[in-house]
C-alpha cells in the first residue's frame, strides 16, 4: 500500500531558504497525514486538493506517504463520502492527463478513512502506522494532524494525539489548527494553555489562509527587493495612509449560528487584515527565512500600536441580517443581534517612522463588490505648475491586490510615477498587456503590474509550507495573543454598540464611507437611526456643560468627555494669556489616573498649545525611579510630554532619586525642587495647578491626619501615603495656594460619595486635605463630572 | 484754492476699528499730500487715482486737502504732463457723471506741480503750505509724502523732509515708501538705519501693494470669522500643504536694468508671497486692529521658520531673458545673467501646529497664465468604500484667489465638503451663479464662493489706510528685517547657481514642476542642461566615498554631504545591531559645530532610527546653564533631540549645574555622571562615541599640555579650555577608549593642516590629545571630508 518516493531533502531546504533557521529539517522517510474532520466542508473544498498537490510534487522526488481521513462517523458510512471527495481532486496544469490519472489512482490507494472518536481509536491509528512502517521497513519522517473541526474540540484531540499518537523518536509531529483561535484575549490564552499541555509550540501550525495568498506572502520579499526605492518613502513623511480592505458581496445566510457569535472583527480583522498590517509595517528582517526574527519584528509592531477603542471603529450590519438571525436561531421578531457584519477600524503605530499615518482596516459582507487589497497611498509631493493632468501629478500608490475586484487576478501594482519595481523573482512576471480597467482610481496602464507566473491556491501553498516546516507562514502563540491584545479592548467597548444598518450591495451608496479625524474615525454621513431599541439613541449629548458653585468656589460640570474638553480649553486659554503677558507659562500637574483623559485631549487636539513657552512641574511624585511605570512622571511623559514639542529643559520632574537612592531626607531633593521653582517661577507662583482628589479626600500627596501647617513655609516636602508606594514628594499647601489658578478635577461614580461629603463639611484639612486648597490670590475651579456629582 | 471739507473723524475711526490701537488719531484740519516722483509710472497708473478716490470719499465729510506732485524737472516742463495724468482719473461707479466732473475739477484746482530737488525747494514747499494754512485760517492735520522714486533716493529725501518739511506741532507726518527696501538683510538694515535718523518708525509707511488686495487683507478676518471651522483643521494633522502662487505671462523686457539686479525672489517672494505666508500661518491676534499684536504674531512665524537654503529652492530663467539682458545692458553675446525669473521655494514652520507642512512659494515671469492665489490643500481624510467620485471624496481646499486666472475676479473659495463659511462682512457677498469654470482641479460649483461686493484697487485701498493711520497694512522695520533674514541666506547660497532655462508660456510643459522631498525640493524632471558655461556642470558628484587608512585606523573620506550620509548610515547600523543584541544603544555625542550636519541628517532622514531604545550621553560640556545657546546640550537638543521621539529619561545631559552653581569640584558633578554611566551602561562601555578634533588637536574637552593619565581611572572629569568658556566637563581617555566604536569626524578646509600634521606624528597625546584615542577593545574610524583631507 505504500509507495516509496525519494525526498530530495537538499532541494527542499534550498527552496525554503536557510535551513538552519527553520524548525528541524524533515528527515527522509515516511509521512502520515491525518485530517481530523476529513469529510467536512473545508477538507472537501481545499485540504485534500492541497495534499494531493503536495503528493504530486513529492512523488517523484522522495519520501513515502499515507493519508488518513478521521471523523466521528463509522467507517462504513463515511468511506464512500471520503472517496467521492478524493476522486474530485485535480492535477496541476503541467501534468499530462495520463500521468494525472496515475497519480490520482496512487493517491487513492494511499488514503483511508478511520473513525477517530475515542482514545482507543487514536491508539489504533498509531499502532496501524507503526505496523505499516515495520512491514515496509521504512523510517518515519513525521506525522501531520490537520484539525479541521470546531475549536472547542482542539484541546481534547490534542491530548489524545499527545498521549497516543506521537511518532517514533526523531520524527516530527505537526498539528495544524484552523481559526477561530479563541474569542478574545482571555479565551485565546486559555486555549493556548490547554493546547500547551499536549503540544510543544513548534508542533502547532495555526493557519491563517491569508498568509498563503501569493500576494500576501510576497509583501516582505517585495519590500526587501525594492528596499532602495522604498526606504526613502516608507515613512510618515511620504505615506498618506494605508488601507487594508476585504470586501465581500455574499451574506452569511446559513452560517448564522457560527457567525453571530463572532462577527466581522473576529472573523476577518483580528486575523487576516491584522497580519497584512504587520507585514506592511514591521521592520524588515535581516534574514527573511528566520521565523524567529520575523516574529519578533511583528511583535514589535503590536507593542507600538496605539490603543484601538470605540473612537477608532465604526460598525455596520446588513439589513437582512436581523431576519436571518431570527430564522436561523429560532428567535422571535423582537430579537435583535448587534453583531457587526461590517467594520472600519483605524490603527496608528506609535513609532517615529509611522507616527500619524492612518492605517484603515475594513471588511464587510454584502458590499458592492468582492475584492481584497492593501493600498499604500503616498502623499502628493509633486507641484504641477501648469498641466494638472500630467502623469506625475496623479496619485502615487502601491496596491497589493489579493484577488477578485476589477482586476480579477492577484497582483502587485506600483504607480509608474513612483518607481519600476525590481523583478528578481522567477515565480513572478510582469504584466504588460492591459485590458481597459482601473484599479483604485488609476487606469492600469499607469501602473507597473506584477503577477505570479502561476496562480496557486492559498491552502495548497500552506500545506507545502507545513511540509517544509516553514513556521513563518503560520501564527505563533505570541503573535496570536498580541493580536487579541490589540482587538479585545475594542470588542469589549462595542459589546453594546448598535451597528449602522445598511441595505447591501450597490444600494449602500456612501452610507459606509468613513471620515478619519486625526486619531479618530466616524461615519462620514449622519443618519437618523430609525430604531426602537434603546441602544440606538444618544444619551450624553442631551446634557451640556453647566456652571455652578461648589464649596464657595466656581464649579464646571458635564459628562466626562465634555468636562475634559472644557478643562483643556480653559488650560490653553490660561497658557496663551500667560505667554502673551510674560512669555512663559508655568504649569504644575498631578499624577494619578484622573488627568490621563486631559493629557490625551491636550496631546491630540490642542495643536496650538504654546508648549515651547510652557514649563511643566510636578504636583507630586512617588518615590520610584522615573523610568518605572508607577512613576507619576513616567505617566505624564508617556501620555503627554512624549507627544508634544516641549523643550527638554522646560520639563521639571521631581528629584526623588538622588545619589542612587530614593527620597532620602538628607539628600535634600525637596529643597532642591523648591529652589528650582524659586529660580524659574516668578514669586514661586504657578500660573496653573491641576489637582485631583482621592477617595480619602487627599490632594497632591497631602494625606489626612496631618496638620495643614506641618510643612511651614516649605514649598515642597517629603510625605507619606497610606498606600504603596508610601514615600512621596509633594507640593505643600503653601505652594499650592500661591498658584494663580487651581483646577480640581474629580471624575467617576466612585467619587460621588466624597463629593457629597465635601459639599457638606466645613474647611477641615486635617480630615479632608482637599479643603485646604484656597489659593490666596488666585482662583479655584472645581471640574466635576456628572458621575461624581450625581452618582 | 483750498476747498474746506469737513472730516467726520468719528466715522473714520469707527471704520478703522479700535482707535486707541491705531497711531495717533488724525485731528481734523488740513492735509497736504506730496507725491515725490508724481509724474512717474506708478503715480500715473495708480497713485493719483488712489488719492482722487480718497478725496472723493472725504470731500463731503470733512477736512481740506492740497496735492503736490514733486519732481526733478522744472515746473514749466512737468506741469502739463502732470495735469494730463490728473485728467485721466476716474470716479467710483456710484458717482454720477455730473458730480464726477465737479469732483475732478475741484481736485485739479487743489493740485500743483513743484520742482523738488534742492533743500531750498523743500523749504519753499513747507513755507508755501504754512502760508496757505494761515491764509485760510486752517489747522493742520498732517502731511503725507509719498516717495515714488528709486530707493537710493530715499535717505536724501527723508533727510530733507525731516529738516525742512515737518508739519506744525500736533499734526502728523507720514512718509510712504515703495519697494525695493534693500537688496538683502544688510542693505535693508543700512537703509532702515539711514531713514531712522530722519524719520520715526511710526512715520514710515512701507507699501507692499499685496496687502491692499482685497482677498489678501481678508485672510485674517476670514480666519477669525471661521475660527470654529478652522481651529480643528488648521494644523499639521489636516493640512496637506500650502501653495502661494503668483504666475505672470509677461516678460520683463524694457525693465532689465532694474530687474536684473533683483530677480524674482527679491521682486515677489521676499515681499508679497512672504506676507501672504505670514497671514496664513500667524497666530490669530486677539484684536485684529492692534497693529502691534499683528506684528508680534507675524514676527513669531519668522522666528519659527526652518532655514531656507539651496535645497529648499529651484530657480529658472525664461529663454529670451539672456538676449534681452545683452540688448538692454549693452552686453556682448558671451554675457550670461543668472538672475532667476522663476523660483519655487519650500518653507517649513517649526512649530507643533505646522510641523512638516510644506509651504510652497512660487512665482515666475512668462508662465502659462496670469493668476495669483494661495491654496490650503487639506489631507484626504475620507475613505470612500464604493463610490470614489462622490463629492466628499474630492479634494478639500480653501483657495484665496487674488485675481485673474480662470476665475477672473478676486474671491475666497471653500470646498463644499469642508464647511460653509460665515458671511458676516457686509462688504463681501456670496457668489451663487457660476459659469462653467474650474479652479485648481474642482469645478466652481463644488465651492462656496465669496467675493468683495465692490472690487477696489490695491493702491486705493492702501492710500485710504495711510490716511486712516492703519499701520497693520504696511511693512514695519522689524517685519522687513525678519523677512530679509529669511531670504538672505538663500540668496547668498544661489549667487552662482545656474537657473533652469524655460521656453516660456504653455511650452514650459512640465519643465517647471517641482518635487517636494521631505524638507527639500527639486525639479521633478531631469533635464540635460545644454550650456557651455562652467556653472552648468556638476562637480562633487564625480567623486565618491573612498575608504582607506589614517594613522593605522580605518578612514572613510568623501565630500562633506556624502561623508555625513555615510556616518549617519553607519551610526544607524550600529544602533540597530546593539538594539537587536541587547535591547539598548548607548551613544555618546560631542559638542561643537562639526556634528550639526550629522544631527540634521539623523533628524530628517533616519526615520527608523531606534531612538526609543537609544540613550544619549554627552562627550563633553561647557560649564554654562543648559538653556544657554553656548551649551553643547542645547545645541544637541535644538538640532536633534527635539526632532526625534526619544524618551526623556534616555537623555543624559552632563550635570554641569548643581546647587545653583556651575562645575564646582565639591558638588561632584563629574562623579555623579560617572555613576550614572556605570549604572546604565554595561561595563561603562558606550556602543558608539562620536568625537571631533579641534585645530589644536584637542578632542572631547581634553586639551593639549596635559598628561594623558592625568585623570587616572576616572571616566568623567572637569577640565579647562584655553578658549572661553574655560571650564568644561568631559569624558576622559579612560572612558573614550572603553567604547566599542569611536568615530572621529573631521570636516572643512580649516582642518587640512592639522590632518597633514596628524598623518605624520607619532602618538603624543600631550601635544595632540586626539592621538590618545585608541579604543582598547573597540574600533576607531576616521571620517574625514575631502576639504580636510585634500585642503
Amino acid at each position: 500500500m505504500l509507495v516509496s518516493v525519494l525526498l530530495l531533502l537538499v532541494t527542499l531546504c534550498a527552496q525554503g531558504g536557510n535551513s538552519e533557521e527553520r524548525d528541524e529539517a524533515p528527515r527522509p522517510g515516511h509521512v502520515s497525514v491525518v485530517i481530523v474532520g476529513g469529510t467536512g466542508d473545508l477538507a472537501k473544498k481545499y485540504l485534500w486538493q492541497g495534499f494531493f498537490q503536495l503528493y504530486a510534487s513529492q512523488v517523484s522526488s522522495g519520501n513515502s506517504f499515507s493519508f488518513y481521513s478521521g471523523g466521528l462517523s463509522p467507517a462504513d458510512k463515511a468511506t464512500p463520502v471520503f472517496f467521492e471527495i478524493l476522486k474530485a481532486v485535480s492535477c496541476p496544469k503541467d501534468v499530462s492527463k495520463e500521468r494525472c490519472a496515475l497519480l490520482r489512482e496512487q493517491f487513492l490507494r494511499l488514503a483511508e478513512y478511520r473513525q477517530l472518536k475515542t482514545l482507543e481509536e487514536y491508539q489504533d491509528l498509531s499502532k496501524h502506522i507503526q505496523e505499516q512502517l515495520q512491514q515496509e521497513g521504512l523510517a518515519e519522517a513525521g506525522r501531520l494532524f490537520y484539525l479541521s473541526v470546531p475549536a472547542f474540540a482542539y484541546a481534547d484531540i490534542a491530548e489524545k494525539i499527545n498521549s497516543s499518537c506521537r511518532p517514533t523518536s526523531g520524527a516530527w509531529l505537526r498539528v495544524v489548527l484552523e481559526k477561530p483561535f479563541g474569542h478574545d484575549f482571555r479565551s485565546a490564552q486559555v486555549l493556548s494553555t490547554q493546547l500547551g499541555t499536549s503540544l510543544k509550540d513548534e508542533e502547532m501550525y495555526r493557519i491563517d489562509h491569508y498568509l498563503g495568498k501569493q500576494v500576501v506572502s510576497k509583501i516582505l520579499p517585495f519590500r526587501i527587493e525594492n528596499k532602495k526605492f522604498l526606504d526613502p518613502i516608507w515613512n510618515k513623511h511620504h505615506i498618506e495612509r494605508v488601507e487594508i480592505v476585504l470586501k465581500e458581496t455574499l451574506d452569511v445566510k446559513g452560517r448564522i449560528p457560527f457567525y453571530d457569535q463572532y462577527g466581522v472583527i473576529r472573523d476577518v480583522l483580528q486575523n487576516h487584515l491584522t497580519e497584512v498590517m504587520t507585514l506592511l509595517t514591521m521592520r524588515l528582517p535581516m534574514n527573511l527565512s528566520s521565523s524567529e526574527e520575523v516574529l519578533q519584528n511583528k511583535l514589535q509592531i503590536f507593542s507600538s500600536l496605539l490603543p484601538v477603542g470605540k473612537n477608532q471603529a465604526v460598525i455596520g450590519q446588513y439589513q437582512e441580517y436581523k431576519m436571518q438571525v431570527q430564522q436561523e436561531l429560532n428567535m422571535t421578531k423582537d430579537h435583535i443581534s448587534i453583531t457587526p457584519t461590517f467594520a472600519a477600524v483605524l490603527a496608528h503605530i506609535d513609532e517615529a517612522q509611522y507616527e500619524g499615518v492612518p492605517i484603515l482596516l475594513t471588511s464587510g459582507k454584502m458590499l458592492d463588490e468582492r475584492v481584497g487589497y492593501a493600498r499604500i497611498l503616498f502623499k502628493n509631493d509633486i507641484f504641477c505648475l501648469q498641466n494638472h493632468n500630467s502623469v506625475h501629478c496623479k496619485p502615487k500608490q502601491i496596491v497589493f491586490h489579493f484577488g477578485h475586484g476589477s482586476l480579477q487576478y492577484p497582483a502587485i501594482l506600483v504607480s509608474k510615477n513612483l518607481f519600476k519595481p525590481a523583478s528578481k523573482d522567477a515565480e513572478w512576471k510582469e504584466v504588460t498587456e492591459h485590458t481597459d480597467v482601473s484599479v483604485l482610481g488609476l487606469p492600469i496602464s499607469d501602473y507597473y503590474v506584477q503577477t505570479p507566473s502561476e496562480q496557486r491556491e492559498a491552502y495548497s501553498e500552506l500545506i507545502s509550507h507545513i511540509f517544509a516546516g516553514r513556521k513563518d507562514s503560520f501564527i505563533s502563540t505570541e503573535n496570536l495573543l498580541a493580536s487579541w491584545g490589540m482587538w479585545t479592548p475594542l470588542l469589549s467597548s462595542i459589546t453594546s454598540s448598535f451597528p449602522r444598518i445598511y441595505p447591501g450591495g450597490a444600494d449602500n451608496g456612501d452610507l459606509l464611507d468613513v471620515h478619519l479625524k486625526g486619531k479618530e474615525i466616524s461615519y462620514n454621513s449622519e443618519v437618523v437611526i430609525i430604531s426602537n431599541d434603546p441602544m440606538g439613541g444618544t444619551s450624553a449629548n442631551n446634557f451640556h456643560v453647566i456652571q455652578g458653585k461648589f464649596r464657595g468656589a466656581d464649579m464646571v460640570s458635564a459628562w466626562a468627555e465634555e468636562l475634559v474638553e472644557r478643562l483643556a480649553a480653559d488650560l490653553q486659554e490660561a497658557a496663551e494669556e500667560a505667554v502673551r503677558e510674560g512669555g512663559v507659562f508655568h504649569l504644575a500637574l498631578s499624577g494619578g489616573s484622573t488627568p490621563l483623559a486631559l493629557f490625551h485631549r491636550l496631546a491630540l487636539h490642542h495643536f496650538s498649545f504654546p508648549w515651547r513657552d510652557t514649563h511643566v512641574w510636578m504636583v507630586d511624585e512617588r518615590c520610584v525611579p522615573m523610568t518605572q511605570l508607577e512613576s507619576n512622571f513616567r505617566n505624564l511623559h508617556d501620555n503627554l510630554l512624549q507627544h508634544v514639542r516641549i523643550p527638554y529643559y522646560n520639563i521639571h520632574p521631581m528629584p526623588v532619586q538622588l545619589n542612587q537612592r530614593l527620597c532620602v531626607e538628607e539628600d535634600g531633593g525637596a529643597l532642591q525642587y523648591e529652589k528650582e521653582i524659586g529660580k524659574l517661577v516668578n514669586g514661586s507662583s504657578f500660573h496653573f495647578g491641576l489637582l485631583g482628589v482621592g477617595y480619602d479626600g487627599h490632594t497632591a500627596s497631602l494625606f489626612p491626619g496631618r496638620k495643614m501647617d506641618e510643612h511651614g513655609e516649605s514649598l515642597v516636602a517629603l510625605t507619606e501615603s497610606p498606600i504603596k508606594p508610601h514615600q512621596r514628594m509633594s507640593l505643600t499647601f503653601s505652594s499650592i495656594n500661591r498658584a494663580r489658578r487651581v483646577a480640581l478635577l474629580v471624575m467617576g461614580k466612585g467619587k460621588h460619595e466624597l463629593i457629597t461629603q465635601l459639599s457638606r463639611v466645613k474647611e477641615n484639612p486635617e480630615k479632608y486635605p482637599v479643603t485646604g486648597v484656597k489659593p490666596s490670590a488666585g482662583s479655584l475651579v472645581w471640574y466635576v463630572d456628572y458621575d461624581a456629582l450625581l452618582g
